[in-house]
């Protein structure tokens, strides 16, 4: 039985083009609307053949709808709703794929304060970008969060936790106060952080830029992984999700500074039983099937 | 032309296991002895089969070697080679994979003042320790970085840099001091950044430990692989390449500040202009074979 008839898609960038790849895939006959503000984008979209219409304005492709899915920058999604809630049917169910929850909750719900808002936050991805870096697949085994509001329906809730299963993720309800802090630590506090490495590294004057590309094998080229994301993207995160993000990074640093101390001072205890600990975490990702085993993730050697 | 006839292999962990390896596919005409300081890991090796020989003392095993290397974590570098050193054949000569080389040559020279001795760092490992993570492909088509001190032998040099040559390995000479500096933006700053996020991470009181576990795909998981490495070792690299250390973790931590600042206030545009710019570091990594294209590090989706 299938949760939705009809999907929108607004943005069809790695994750948009992912939800309509696997759509397409596990539920062929939903009819699929496409559209994205950038031309270029809707235009690859109509080549690559994922969504059954794509149209040039917001407006058109929600006005059949059943669900709305707007996967845009955090940052962008009050604007977006903006322009397309006068075509909203009343009876759709408007989602996101959003990072952060409370600012999209915010957003939505002060342009379309009648709508039924379910946000939603599917924790997969990868660093690549844009409508030809999505693929079917990009969801199984993942969870996605749901954040619905206190007076959101049960229904509309089910249908959406249902379509997330059928695109193979694991669905899980969250507070969206408590999803913003859950994923300052597990996601936006890494990205900051790697973007900051690989900013000083580029920034150094004894060591040059050739010689940091060259021996990253080293542990650095990990890092740059996350640090290649979506630019947009990660600059609203970090703006919606403020306070969350400057908390987790007012603790990573204090713990920074007691291992600088650590290292400064000789204390060689300190630092092997905190390096023995954190092995144990990332046995436990491994074991629920967060991560792969394979040394090196599995690079070819 | 084979550079050496007797290899002998002091610590038989990952590292050690793999030279062996390596050997074994490479140059199987050479003849390897092995000694690990731990009798279960000796017992693991004869099991494996990956040295001709394994002894029970490191004085033993370097009795006819014309090449040693020492596998073990930098602070026991010293120890180790006291050691041996009565034992050690004057045409020997002596290297090291240690990840520091300016304490390694000191500690070296220190108990082994006749000795020819050239420090190297093959910069390749995975997260996994103990001799069945070794395998024979690990230092393909990454550097091996040797620092020969002013007076070493010319003929010596080349000889060692054939070996790693055979083994897969492009070889650079460096500076012991540079080389330092180097890795500890491109490996040690990484390794403790990595250590110290997965501990902030297991503190929080308002997220659990299986909150974090489970929602790691969000990017926390790629910090857990190099944060899962050997304990000891790593004990030993922060402690011994201290200056270096404490020198890249003040810029890094300078760097976030300044972000944690922009995030702060609001500045979205520098946030963005930092974010488009570490991609290209990215895109440079993998142009030059350092990492592989493959979205999200080539894990199954």
């Amino acid at each position: 039985m299938l949760p939705f008839a009809r999907l929108t898609i607004i943005g069809l960038g790695l994750i948009g083009s992912s939800v309509a790849r696997g759509v397409r895939a596990q539920m062929p006959a939903v009819r699929i609307t496409g559209h994205d503000a950038d031309p270029a984008v809707r235009k690859r979209a109509v080549a690559l053949g994922i969504c059954d219409d794509v149209t040039d304005t917001s407006g058109a492709a929600v006005l059949d709808a059943d669900l709305v899915i707007l996967c845009v920058p955090v940052g962008a999604m009050g604007a977006v709703a903006a322009e397309f809630a006068a075509d909203l049917p009343a009876d759709a169910i408007v989602s996101d794929v959003g990072s952060c929850k409370q600012s999209v909750a915010e957003a939505l719900s002060a342009v379309l304060p009648d709508a039924i808002i379910i946000p939603a936050h599917p924790v997969a991805g990868t660093e690549k970008s844009g409508p030809d870096a999505g693929f079917s697949t990009l969801f199984k085994g993942r969870w996605c969060i749901l954040t619905p509001p206190e007076n959101a329906p049960e229904v509309a809730i089910e249908r959406l936790r249902i379509f997330w299963q059928q695109l193979g993720a694991d669905v899980e309800l969250m507070d969206a106060r408590h999803h913003d802090m859950v994923l300052a630590v597990t996601s936006h506090l890494p990205h900051l952080i790697a973007y900051t490495i690989v900013g000083t590294a580029d920034d150094l004057e004894g060591v040059t830029q050739s010689e940091v590309i060259k021996y990253s094998a080293g542990g650095f080229r990990d890092f740059t992984r996350i640090a290649a994301s979506d630019p947009v993207m990660w600059r609203d995160v970090f703006l919606s999700n403020k306070d969350a993000v400057l908390e987790m990074l007012q603790r990573f640093s204090e713990d920074l500074s007691a291992l600088q101390r650590a290292i400064r001072y000789g204390k060689g205890d300190e630092l092997e039983s905190l390096f023995a600990r954190t092995r144990n975490i990332r046995r436990s990702i491994v074991e629920q099937g967060q991560d792969d085993d394979a040394p090196d993730f599995g690079r070819k050697h």
